[in-house]
């Protein structure tokens, strides 16, 4: 039996866990949950789950919450870290969002938890550091993001020295055909809506600028060990391929889907067992056209920034991280433009003096010093 | 090293095959050759790949090839059987064309050679006892065809008890368009400029019938052990998907490439390794749009013979092979009108009484009776 820690228990992913673990309850237990901040619905999650503890971000609301429950209530990111290292726990999911996700997911695993990893910022930040721990404690990091599980299933069986390709899709988001002029007036409410998946605010606008896809670009290189140059992108507007991986006899697989994190997010915790879903499946006669563009690196300079930033490596992808981090708060509260999130992010790469191998404490320093430069910069120029 | 018997090596898929040869020379070894009647073709394969002894169909062709060439020419059936089972080999690509492949694919598994199958008659025709066979003396009998090794491809790593469905992909021939009218008129020429697959006479007539496709549920059906009623045709006409696997979690797998013969026969000689082709890799971006359609079954009623005829099963597969043969040769021979093909294969179909769990002797010898009836039919309508 699977004994879950979900770290985000009440964001899209986290709850999509959930429903997957009420659908198969002999198979999964929840031992920990985390929120942010939002108590109400992790009360209901904690009546429902019996957890044996929980983590709230938030030190006042995790104050308002112990009130109202006679379970272990941990607070701060100490307290995330407690749940992603409990002891009754075998497996966490990691679906918190940004490089707050880094330290849990790096204790969790020296803990030997076994990780299903939706915090795709964790590996953009500090891929070689969490791989190598990976490595020396012997777990599984299995991918929940779309694409990274579809790559995964079309590795299944084949040896991966033989793939000569990764080829991850992206549907484009919201402003495939935009204009650069049209891209100067973006709206928050217009980059929210994104034209295939329901998700969570900051993958959604990092969906609509495709800093999204080329974080994905660097997970694909963490995860499957393979070179930049042997990873492409395609725009695939339906959403219904997830990626492909081509092989050197020219052979290509394919994994498709509707467009669904339940898929992915089960995969993930059954894996090498399919179990049922409740989703529908993706029917080509009702599809009937699948088409495929070529991605547009200077409408989208996030998807240079993440090729050439993966590529140079050291501190430089926790940086482009940060920067985004930051610059995508500050767009979802109408501080900035949407043009802004790749001006500021390219002024940090810029700047930035890469440090070569960098252990754990090094990243998560340039990872905290860019997030305070890019706040001071958006807070000078408003 | 696998040292191969490549009957039927003079036709398109045994010339490719020996190209392949060529190509991974230190992996291969050529045993045994066969043709029909193009002895002097196979001379120059003779000189060129050494083989121990050959065999030619025709008798005459045979004596000829004889007085040139000093190694063992063996001539009818039995020498077809003799190169299938010949000592030096353990491998057997049977590319021959029609129901005439059974026995010496039969035979061949007996005598514990591993099967490279293109001749799909085979197994429409003794699908049961192949299989049977198979299973008995522990061979592999890999399959040729594009769409079923797509899908040996989609089913690699996975369980095949949670697989949910297969769906082949047709390109629909050159007459998918076209109204019941067009298809009264339909010359041999058309009908053998098929869209986008090269090969040979015999098979470009069953993909414009849809037969073929017909053929390969069937085919899908003994080779994966999957019920007929799981196993669906989508018209896709670029041929780039070549099949499709669903499994019960609603993931569905799928194998593409461009359409050539060159990577499903490599694979099934090199599995579970994939060596490098010369093939042109599928560029999505190139490609641009993948469509889906529905199969008219009305149009191409050898769809339903098909999916009929391997429900009821016993000895009605072969009938619909034998007529299917006889009723081809006789419209590339302009005896008969292309929806000919259907009518006389429906009347063979609707006249036998089907013999369940047929041997093999039951089932050849009804494969002989429903060919010389076809032939006796065309005959007196002419």
């Amino acid at each position: 039996m699977k004994k879950l820690s979900i770290l985000g228990s009440t964001g899209s992913i986290g709850t999509q866990t959930l429903d997957i673990v009420k659908n198969n309850n002999s198979e999964f237990k929840v031992m920990g949950l985390t929120t942010n901040r939002n108590i109400e619905l992790l009360k209901k999650q904690i009546n429902e789950f019996k957890p044996v503890a929980v983590g709230v971000m938030d030190e006042e609301k995790a104050d308002l919450l112990k009130k109202d429950v006679d379970i272990e209530v941990y607070s701060g990111i100490d307290g995330i870290i407690k749940i992603a290292t409990l002891n009754e726990s075998n497996t966490v999911v990691n679906s918190l969002v940004g490089s707050i996700g880094v330290k849990p997911t790096v204790e969790a695993i020296q803990s030997k938890k076994n990780i299903a990893l939706a915090n795709k910022e964790t590996l953009v930040t500090a891929g070689s550091v969490v791989m190598e721990e990976v490595k020396k404690n012997n777990v599984n990091l299995m991918p929940i993001d779309s694409e990274h599980s579809a790559i995964f299933q079309c590795l299944n069986g084949e040896n991966i020295d033989e793939a000569s390709k990764i080829i991850i899709t992206a549907s484009g988001g919201p402003f495939r055909d935009h204009s650069k002029e049209q891209m100067e007036k973006v709206t928050v409410k217009e980059a929210l809506n994104h034209p295939t998946w329901k998700m969570g605010n900051k993958i959604t606008i990092d969906s609509a600028t495709l800093m999204n896809k080329g974080f994905e670009v660097i997970e694909a290189h963490w995860l499957y060990n393979f070179p930049y140059e042997k990873i492409d992108i395609v725009i695939h507007p339906q959403s219904i391929i997830h990626s492909l991986v081509e092989f050197k006899d020219n052979s290509v697989i394919a994994q498709l889907g509707n467009p669904s994190m339940k898929i992915p997010i089960q995969y993930a915790l059954t894996y090498p067992k399919r179990y049922k879903t409740d989703e529908k499946k993706p029917d080509l006669l009702e599809i009937k056209n699948l088409n495929f563009e070529k991605p547009d690196f200077e409408l989208f300079p996030c998807l240079k920034f993440a090729y050439d930033t993966g590529i140079k490596g050291g501190t430089l992808p926790a940086v482009l991280n940060a920067a985004n981090e930051i610059a995508v708060n500050a767009f979802l509260q109408e501080k900035i433009k949407f043009l802004d999130i790749p001006k500021l992010i390219e002024k940090m790469l810029n700047e930035h003096n890469i440090i070569k191998n960098p252990d754990l404490n090094e990243i998560m320093e340039v990872d905290k010093k860019i997030k305070e430069k890019t706040k001071e910069i958006i807070e000078n120029e408003n």
